[in-house]
């Protein structure tokens, strides 16, 4: 069965990204973005431009736009849909339900601080993970096809749960994102001497700040329970003694890890203890995956 | 009168930079350390290893070994002293106590989570704020010699008081070596797949922790009033409501700002005020000193 042909939903940073990436691998690909400015320049690296789409159509548009991403635009009724947000619940809830069986909720693990059509780089998914919604309706054909659109630029799957990815992603981005501004908020209020002697470890603390605060805001408040629990948690954390507060995180942040080669039969349940396990899927082989796992170094 | 020699104290990743930056620079400079090790690799780069330390001596060892950083050598009774570490205060109470008016304590901002001989870079200090205490016992000439010593590798010389830069520092080092740590062993507890999706906001975030644990210890441990009332600053700020905080924080983070240069009078009062505007000096010019201080963008 020849690969589907994609339509990407918004020309922006990741889904022009995605659109380029693809076209640059042969793989036939439309796109649409109400900006034409990005629509000019996803056109003028291959991507065909238009509001008819079928086959896997990605919504790559802010959180906020995601419920009338296709308002307007005409979607064969068989298309598989899914989206880039960097939450997952709540697009379930509105496009998800609107879509019904037939849409996979994605979330790749990449992009930068930077936004809009002069940020797309069709490198940006080579090597990162992609979290890739298995909920309990899915159907398996249809994650397969969008997993293979992720795995075509470069990326690696991750099958996990919307509610699973939810409470990761408030750990390890929505909190980095709030420490981030706090950091930020409070030696401003230090004054000028503390931000003129700020360096690598402010700077390097701090950038991931320096993303649109839109953008930011809708992550955090669209995940607003796992990622209070989230920082619940950091909180805890800093109430320890501050010696054996540094050596855990030294060690988490050090830790030097190996991967298992495994290989995982075409099933909810065994798809989602290897993202469980902090494995990801790299390539199909028939009725099976292939992918990896943790492993530790000897 | 012709620049005093320089003796470097500990050649690891800050003292190894300096010293090899000012052999580069054609300065006499001599070092030693009490590793074998260390002393090779500064004297293939240009380093005359010897115990007996005339002219501006450095102190660049960790904090713990700085008041027994003298022992076993023979130091000039005339020279004036100086320290690289990250904390003033206790510094200033120990070896400042020691070496009498002789003593001025300094703080350059770079370096990184690598340490030891093998990260050595003489270009480290090129454009870096070096933070040098200008106590009321201060003698000016000898903060002018060590200024000089700053200046000669590159860097703007921050004048401050102890306490003053321990309160900065807190805010900007400490602070978020601490939150750093706290956020790794929080992602952890959130188990493998959080630690699987980690991403590009959470490597940066926790990037820093990757540093030697007693280093950041001696630091934290070493500054705890202003570290814990900088803490409590940031709690105070992720109390606000998530919008606010990020929008707050993302001014900051991308403010631009420009410099306009000053000249400043050889006094202790025009120069501290002159770090507090968040400004630095750049170069000596007879009675005066050069510098600039932040400057809105127009």
């Amino acid at each position: 069965m020849p690969a589907p042909p994609v339509g990407v939903v918004g020309l922006g940073q990741l889904g022009g990204s995605l659109a380029v990436a693809l076209a640059a691998a042969g793989r036939p690909v439309a796109g649409w973005d109400v900006d034409p400015a990005a629509r000019d320049a996803a056109a003028a690296r291959g991507v065909r431009i238009t509001r008819e789409l079928a086959g896997v159509v990605v919504l790559a548009v802010p959180l906020p736009a995601m419920a009338t991403a296709l308002d307007g635009l005409t979607v064969d009724p068989d298309a598989t849909v899914t989206d880039l947000g960097s939450v997952k619940r709540p697009v379930l809830d509105t496009v998800g339900r609107a879509s019904g069986a037939r849409f996979v909720g994605g979330h790749p693990m990449c992009g930068t601080e930077r936004s809009g059509p002069a940020a797309v780089d069709p490198g940006l998914f080579t090597g990162a993970r992609w979290a890739l919604c298995l909920e309990p309706d899915t159907e398996l054909h249809r994650w397969l096809r969008v997993a293979g659109v992720a795995m075509a630029v470069g990326a690696e799957v991750v099958p996990v749960t919307a509610a699973e990815h939810d409470d990761a992603v408030a750990a390890i981005s929505s909190v980095p994102h709030l420490l981030a501004a706090a950091l930020a908020a409070a030696a401003e209020q230090s004054g000028p001497l503390a931000l003129a002697l700020a360096a690598g470890s402010f700077r390097d603390a701090t950038r991931v700040i320096g993303s649109d605060p839109a953008f930011v805001t809708a992550m955090v408040e669209g995940n607003a329970g796992p990622t209070a629990a989230a920082l619940a948690r950091v909180q805890e954390q800093l109430a320890r003694p501050w010696a054996e507060l540094v050596a855990a995180g030294h060690a988490v942040a050090t830790r030097s890890r190996g991967r298992r080669t495994v290989r995982v039969p075409l099933d909810r349940t065994a798809l989602l203890a290897l993202g469980r396990a902090g494995g990801a899927v790299t390539r199909r082989l028939g009725a099976f995956v292939e992918g990896w796992v943790p492993a530790e170094e000897p």
